[in-house]
């Protein structure tokens, strides 16, 4: 029995990658959807047996509104991948990139190759689509002459366009993390090393600095934090904190201290760490530590 | 003698009507990039007396290129400013919403209304421009009929043109903070109450919870806090910090202690917050104060 995959885009599209690098041998059925809202909803209400989705990246940043709906969905985090992300223009296999006069793709891909699209004389047209790989896809399916499309090298491949530049992004050194959704009782039993929590502090009730005190002291050792707004609660912050841990039993008693001394404490999943990108500052930096 | 105020966006766009809110009673003669880094290199090269430019929103989080731009620049943050930001849908006066085959803005405003534009169909473009203001200008100016962008109601005011639809952003409450620069010996004397930092630890040189506990210590209260990767330094870690105070001489004092424990701090600026959207988060929450 194939597992049920959820995910927003096409096939070939960078979270078709991220699927494929979390189950590199099972046997998938990908859902197919055109927002990260539906993705989650699916994985909500038990249509999908797993959601993958894109949190952070090296060059935008958090994906803040991804952590809302992991913070309010029914379902836990159970992995987290890191991808390589490299952009490429693409166009018919007839095309030079003399002939572009317009070029399609996903809104952050296109945030992300912001200085290289403004080399392009003023009528070249950058064009919004809904992600990068059925972008390319339109070329290819409506023989479109004189655009292109931005996307992943995988999906000139998957489609058979010709490339006409690679690694176009602004900034070179650019990594995606996507995380894997799901029921708890999906997880496969595995020693865990890393969680995302959320946390809310109010001013009167605790201090940023002794919840940080209180990991540290237990060895557990902070990845990343974020403040986020409460929208209408301005005396209210919440936290989005990955920590990194050794013994997850351990882990899991420093959290019942943990909900002693917030206003709220979420924990979002405890899973393991990818380390296939050592070289990533997010996924590996410990901070606290001592 | 006139200001020269160097901003990206052209007359009304929300950085014309931040520098206005900042600016209020002054003679400011604008100069208008068409990049955040022009605008930062403006400051840097004496070009301009001061610059513009936003750097965080509530739905969109912290736009990080431009604390990068902030963190490198030869300059200060002088003042900040928040804005209420709502998106407006508007076209020539001849059109109805029916008319419209495609819409145009400049790509954070075009991801800020991205649900309300899926409900377009299919072969509705949403097509990127330079920035929210000047897409609005080229439909008056060329007169683009079926043609309309989305910017602040300012805009539609200032060329002349309707209103299609009104306060279209996926989420209703959205304000945007931006910050003023300029040379430091240009400030007005004035108090101060607020500062921007960034911060480097290392493992094995600091814990973020002592900095924080540091900081609370003494009464200076994060109002935000993000941890910011250093690309090809894994194990190094920045943070971008805001804080609030009381007393000016003795924040410095604090800021020397600091720098004894971490590897490396740059104060960004100290200014006077903006108080004027009390209900928003990131300019008032106080954290960690005891």
């Amino acid at each position: 029995m194939s597992l049920k995959v959820v995910m927003q885009g096409i096939e070939s599209s960078f979270h078709h990658q991220a699927v494929e690098k979390i189950f590199p041998n099972e046997e998938i059925t990908l859902l197919m959807c055109d927002s990260f809202e539906k993705v989650t909803n699916a994985v909500s209400k038990a249509i999908a047996d797993y959601g993958v989705i894109a949190i952070e990246n090296t060059i935008v940043g958090s994906i803040l509104p991804n952590y809302g709906l992991i913070d309010t969905g029914n379902f836990e985090i159970l992995a987290e991948t890191i991808l390589d992300i490299q952009m490429y223009v693409m166009a018919l296999e007839s095309e030079s990139i003399h002939d572009i006069k317009e070029i399609h793709s996903h809104p952050v891909a296109l945030l992300q190759c912001r200085d290289y699209l403004q080399k392009f004389p003023p009528q070249f047209k950058v064009i919004e689509g809904k992600d990068t790989a059925s972008e390319a896809k339109k070329i290819k399916d409506q023989n479109l002459r004189g655009v292109a499309a931005i996307a992943g090298k995988q999906v000139a491949e998957r489609f058979g366009l010709k490339i006409l530049d690679s690694n176009i992004q602004d900034i070179k050194e650019n990594h995606t993390r996507f995380v894997l959704l799901g029921k708890k009782e999906k997880q496969t039993i595995q020693q865990t090393d890393k969680a995302s929590l959320k946390f809310v502090l109010e001013h009167n009730v605790g201090s940023l600095g002794n919840v940080l005190n209180l990991l540290t002291t237990f060895n557990i050792n902070l990845t990343k934090i974020q403040s986020f707004p409460i929208v209408g609660k301005p005396w209210q912050y919440a936290f989005f904190v990955d920590v990194v841990f050794e013994d997850e039993n351990f882990f899991f008693e420093v959290m019942e201290m943990l909900k002693k001394t917030v206003k709220e404490l979420n924990i979002l999943g405890v899973y393991k760490q990818d380390v296939s990108h050592a070289e990533v500052e997010f996924s590996n930096a410990i901070l606290n530590g001592k």
